[in-house]
């Protein structure tokens, strides 16, 4: 059972490093399976997303940076549908050369999110590959029978609205990665952590989830990028938009890398891994959301509005009329 | 969005191929999560499998017993904790060479399980990879409430159960994989197709779920081979066992194998891919469950007994007490 170097066996690996981090439902992790209990009324929200090493991450990002994003992208699709995150599965392929520490600090920032946002593990798997490194993790979340928030839900007139900031998440990435372009040079090293945090470590909007539910039309969390998400929100939802790119919110360090290069707006709107929320809520009922996500101390910025012809998004601003040839980053 | 050689992209391929096996849960896949509603009084109890090409299965098996068999693991988890199954979440890393033709094979012997089993697809991920192909299924069941069979739950005194027969899968696989050694040829074609198609093909056996956790003190599936899942029920439920191997049920094409080598017993007892249930009943109330099972057309047969003495699994029969230095299959 124990293999080469002394690492631990698939069930000492479990016991050591996952137990930890399950709740009452994963029954120790001993089982063949978790259970989760919804309350009396309450429907099971599931959603999933399986990261590649290479591919979501860089095989030498922090191991606790990969754990932490690795839970905290399916917490953000959770929170966008309104949900409670109750439970999440995990299964994890591990490349041959795997190491304990490497998993140990993997298994510190995936239960760091899990403690934080109350979502322990219920339940797993855990197998070897010849490839990269590849993990997948559902989770499970509850919301009152029938308050799901759907993609499909807006309607002409509806104001449409994003929590936080836009764009940080793909310059972050630059910041992060190998080979950074000029513009980097130009922040400073707070700006440039920041934007790299907010790639590596992004927060779930989960104290939005109950607000959602109460108030928005429909809602989705941006993860491909503002303009690619809000074309799959307005085709779910047989309608169209007009956004003001000048009112998208950017944080000061994204302003800052803009000003040094102006051509990052596009970079900032289509590029990604924001893991905000994209929303939409009737005139007035809109003021009701903005103030209660506030209380929670989450901005949320109007950006437009649903027009009624399908599948058009304006995007209109300083720079004139946009058009964007590459809605979003596709896997294929 | 579209790929070289005029693959489809994500999107494309998740209507074409994916959205078909969606129940109404999964939304037509079109949102970010899938929903499930248990009825009132009701739990869910969630399973997770994770397969790799070249570990779980070879690269070039036919992509619709890899669908089917991808499922069939998750189902064969919830059978043998008497939950019906619900719908599932696919997570599916395409590495860089697959084909439409793979994808769509795929997904039909996937979707014949799911439409035989009533569990439809509820969500996903699909992504690439630079690896072997790996795939991640969450199946979701239901069971009343407190009333998910436990592998915990074995007294001194239970009677020791397997369905079905045990031992073809482990076969099945020498049968059907390269380097076929010398007792394959003694087999004639049925026989070799019969073990083959256990391995390929395994039935779970959500037909004896609700009678499971109506007779059932505990339960787990047999995919690790009897002797290693049976040392872990039992230490999961601070007993040990006495279990007649004279007693293991084989299928006519297993004893035809072990008649022509039996060394293979030891591979039968041991190698896993049964995908059977190995559960205990107290006494007298384990002919109600062979006989509720019998009805359902499921052979259960009696093995042995749990024992007071924790952990200690004695292995007797016509060849005297046995001692298995490699009780199941681990990954590390």
């Amino acid at each position: 059972m124990n293999s080469q170097n002394s690492r631990p066996g698939e069930f000492e690996l479990i016991e050591r490093y996952f137990a930890p981090l399950a709740g009452p439902g994963g029954l120790g992790l001993l089982d063949d399976a978790g259970l989760l209990r919804p309350g009396r009324g309450y429907e099971v929200v599931v959603t999933a997303d399986a990261l590649v090493a290479g591919v979501h991450f860089f095989p030498d990002d922090p191991p606790a940076a990969i754990g932490w994003k690795a839970l905290a992208v399916n917490l953000s699709d959770l929170a966008a549908k309104g949900a409670k995150p109750e439970g999440f599965v995990l299964t994890l392929a591990l490349p041959r050369d795997w190491t304990e520490d490497w998993l140990k600090d993997f298994a510190a920032g995936l239960g760091k999110l899990a403690g934080q946002a109350g979502c322990p593990l219920i339940g797993g798997d855990t197998v070897s590959t010849a490839g990269p490194l590849t993990l997948s993790i559902t989770a499970l979340g509850t919301v009152p029978a029938g308050r799901m928030v759907r993609r499909s839900g807006a309607k002409p007139g509806d104001v449409v609205l994003v929590s936080g900031a836009i764009g940080d998440g793909a310059l972050g990435l630059k910041v992060h990665g190998p080979g950074k372009p000029g513009w980097v040079a130009v922040l400073d090293e707070e700006q440039r952590g920041f934007l790299a945090g907010r790639y590596l470590h992004p927060q779930p909007r989960t104290a939005l989830a109950d607000i959602l539910q109460r108030h928005a039309s429909a809602a989705m969390d941006i993860s491909d990028g503002l303009i690619g998400d809000l074309a799959k929100l307005v085709k779910a939802s047989g309608v169209g938009a007009e956004i003001d790119l000048d009112v998208v919110p950017l944080s000061a360090p994204a302003r800052a890398a803009l000003m040094a290069d102006p051509a990052l707006a596009e970079l900032a709107w289509t590029g990604g891994d924001d893991y905000e929320i994209l929303c939409t809520a009737p005139e007035g009922e809109h003021l009701a959301l903005v103030s209660a996500a506030a209380e929670r101390g989450v901005p949320l910025t109007p950006i437009g509005r649903i027009l009624p012809e399908a599948g058009a998004v304006h995007y209109i601003g300083e720079g004139g009329a946009q058009v964007f040839a590459h809605g979003s980053f596709s896997h294929f």
